[in-house]
């Protein structure tokens, strides 16, 4: 099988390596000319063989905007386009319209795995028809991880399901990490008892119920900088997150640890909490207690 | 009528002089020489007239504990002693405990009104026997606001009662103070909408669903220094906060509004947070996010 | 001054019956016609002298923007069109913008004060620009509280700005009424201490730090059914507590306590919680603990 | 090796089950004299090789102390009682200190795995001196999983430092579960968008961000009963996860998911909710909102 790529930085760079590994010819595609095979979209559509795959790993939103307006011409009856990247399921609903009219197909794809996907292989969650998924099987059993295929790859849904999927998934992930931390920080806090904190973590890797492979992460994390000395407590979202918040209150569904997960960096990234601003005046106010002047 | 008031602070001197204007006389006590009107609480208990009525305006923990200790060899049958501070409920059932075997009764009183109890007076929540209470009431009138008795006034129960509820009263006030605060940082996050957020907040002062005490200062806070520009995001919590989520978790009842309250306030004196650490050194070991590096 | 107000329900009559009582002339309309002056909106519109304000005051979505394409096509150049309605801010951009090609003007306006404005006056949240909140004063300060203006009155900003100061508004009523009510569950779980609930809570009404008008409604609906046996513990949302915390989420702001008060409205109408299933299902995998079976 | 285990319950019988089968003996204690080796504890200690170590694998609270009353008449100078179960670390110190005049030693042990132990081996997390845990290892070596033994052991400090451990990793637990739950009920609730939630929950089991023993655990739940149709949404709680949230109120560090999470349970089994018919009530009280009335 041969299948354009779209996307070739960290994501794209490391899938593409395993899929070759696999027997998958991949032609790439990337606005840094350096690490692309073919110097223009229309390059890369020239490139395959009909009727085309095409799998897009780019930023979600403008980006991922962009290259679907950019194939469209280039693409004919039968060509099918993959979205691998982490676009919001409404998105998908939008470009599989805008390609429809051509009679070009369009297939969403939530990829999981990070950096460990080229060792590990990724775990994919897939929106679109059965045909479709068929078609493209040969490239989910190279993405996957070894082992029972529906362990590391799911049919989810129709256009947008994939994405959906991905979606909840980033949001339990939130929630999961913001789990381990807070048992990090009280362990951390009350070292006059707990003498090994990485030990503690690192014992918990086996025979435990919180045993997962982001515990491992964290050990290996912890060994490399005991007490996390070199890191700053400053955490980024990446959007799923949100989403998934927005969904559940959409749908009325209670979730408190993935919304406070996500509260929980957006504090992280405040130089100075107006909210915090704003409760220190109120206890000036009413207690006549004593407020941090900022100098 | 005539009472023994220990502890002549911030709180104690404003009330102190709201009984005297009220025509209750004091003689009162401090560990400060310059304020107090009897060189030790041996003092103080000769000079008042018996049966006793000492109130305590101290620290809680083991400056009250203190104070008990000091007071129970003075005092004698019939004496009656009052403690207006922040004691944990459970605090009173020990000290009226090792108060009963000389014949000395106990009360507890949860006062709320900050520096403006002066002025405006004091919410009172009274732990007692009804009899006790009977003999304090001239006291609790003069400390209560003007109105009807019942809207300053409460005997909430047996001993302890009255703590209880002032717990109660200030794990709600933390959440409270949350609210407008959380509100605050919306409205001043988007400034290029909300032209005027004092005047928003102003606004809401008469006939929104809104309007409160707290809101008032609010707005005196802003008017005062609007943006908040010399006043760090930094808030101490003094106990009771904590002690109504034990209780809570005591009984199962859930407080998610208070807990998260005070988890803002425990955040808002971190440097960094050793939990955000954790959570940055995941992100980068799965996904090869960067971390922000400790300078 | 005279004006034409769309929606004669519960909040419309009673703002009618209060401009009314303030010299306002108030030509009403509303699809039933037991209650309304007019058979149209194009005769409403034919009532009004010129150039007319036409006050909306009917259910935010599909209803607001059904009259206001009733509307449009009878207004002319120099109306105003004011949607007093609980509109989500970013449809007051798309009226605004529907009605500007024919030069009608369009304002929105935050009201608050339930069942209660008739009598106590309305607060009010006001978007638009300087020249059309001049020529509506007298309607604003007909619906308004008595007292100073800018204590129940506020300009917050252009078009959007009045709903979206509504909305904070109501995200911060959701929480205080939460923070109260968790502490309401508190005492009245704790019955054996607190002998009287309802008076602890009346008794907060002066001098205290939580004292409030949400709080003085709470001592009224304890006086009418003491630990609220006539009612269930179901609550609806109306949208805008969701919108603070999208809101929230779109502009990084933490908003720990109006995101848990909306979740235990949606918990709160749940029979039983597919979540709490997962976790009841999950204990029972790992721990052997027993589960109850559904009937 | 040879020692004595009181409790022969459901994790009791399984922890003998492991160690005989590793080569331990095992001399059990129960009152349930079906299950027991020995009529009473004093037959137990006669029963064991000076100097004995004797496991209590009991109920924490009540239980565990009853059965430290019963040891300590018993046992000499040398012996070491190890106390297996699930006691809050601050028992630890108690029991301690109630042995060392005899000589008695005494180590508490986090024991994790439920009911998968006797095949995968138990997650050990051990409080007590280097000399104690040397004198025991044979036993850790048995119970815990195959493989390193730093990945299914850890010594984390003196007396109470294991049940410490232990009580942050139930309150991990705790969290971890919940986020799985929020997430199995987000995709629960958008069938129409998701047509295969276990399958999707199964797909993530390799190369995901969340992949884990839980995460496995939940497949297996939701193969046996697909839409959890035979289970109710109500969860108990065993007291660590109260544990931990107070120990961070103690130290000041913020635990909001590990809070959430247990709030959830108690939610989860109430009847109906006191603090939600406060706030149906307000909403009566201020808009005239219906409320659903109890029948």
């Amino acid at each position: 099988m041969h299948i354009g790529l779209i996307g070739l930085g960290k994501m794209g760079n490391n899938m593409r390596a395993r899929l070759e590994s696999k027997g998958i010819e991949v032609t790439g595609y990337d606005t840094n000319p350096d690490v692309s095979d073919v110097a223009t979209v229309a390059d890369l559509v020239a490139a395959l063989p009909t009727p085309r795959v095409v799998w897009m790993m780019v930023p979600a939103g403008a980006v991922t905007d962009a290259v679907v307006n950019d194939l469209e011409p280039h693409l004919e009856k039968g060509d099918l386009v993959v979205d691998g990247g982490n676009s919001r399921f409404t998105e998908d609903f939008k470009h599989s319209a805008q390609l429809a009219p051509k009679g070009v197909d369009f297939m969403d794809v939530g990829v999981s795995g990070g950096v460990w996907g080229l060792q590990n292989g990724y775990g994919l969650m897939v929106g679109g028809s059965a045909a479709q998924v068929e078609r493209v099987m040969p490239v989910f059993d190279a993405l996957r991880p070894d082992g029972p295929r529906d362990e590391g790859f799911v049919h989810v849904g129709e256009v947008g399901a994939g994405h959906y999927a991905k979606m909840v998934h980033n949001g339990i992930e939130y929630a999961l990490m913001e789990a381990y931390a807070e048992g990090y920080e009280l362990l951390d806090t009350r070292k006059d008892i707990i003498k090994d904190v990485t030990g503690t973590f690192k014992a918990w890797q086996r025979g435990t119920v919180v045993r997962s492979w982001l515990l491992e992460l964290l050990v290996r994390a912890l060994e490399q900088d005991p007490e996390f000395e070199h890191i700053e407590g400053y955490v980024q979202d990446s959007g799923e997150g949100r989403w998934t918040v927005e969904e559940a209150l959409e749908n009325a569904v209670p979730v408190p640890t993935i919304s406070a997960s996500i509260f929980a960096r957006f504090v992280s990234r405040q130089k100075d909490s107006p909210a915090m601003k704003a409760v220190a005046a109120l206890r000036n106010q009413f207690g006549g207690h004593a407020v941090k002047a900022v100098d």
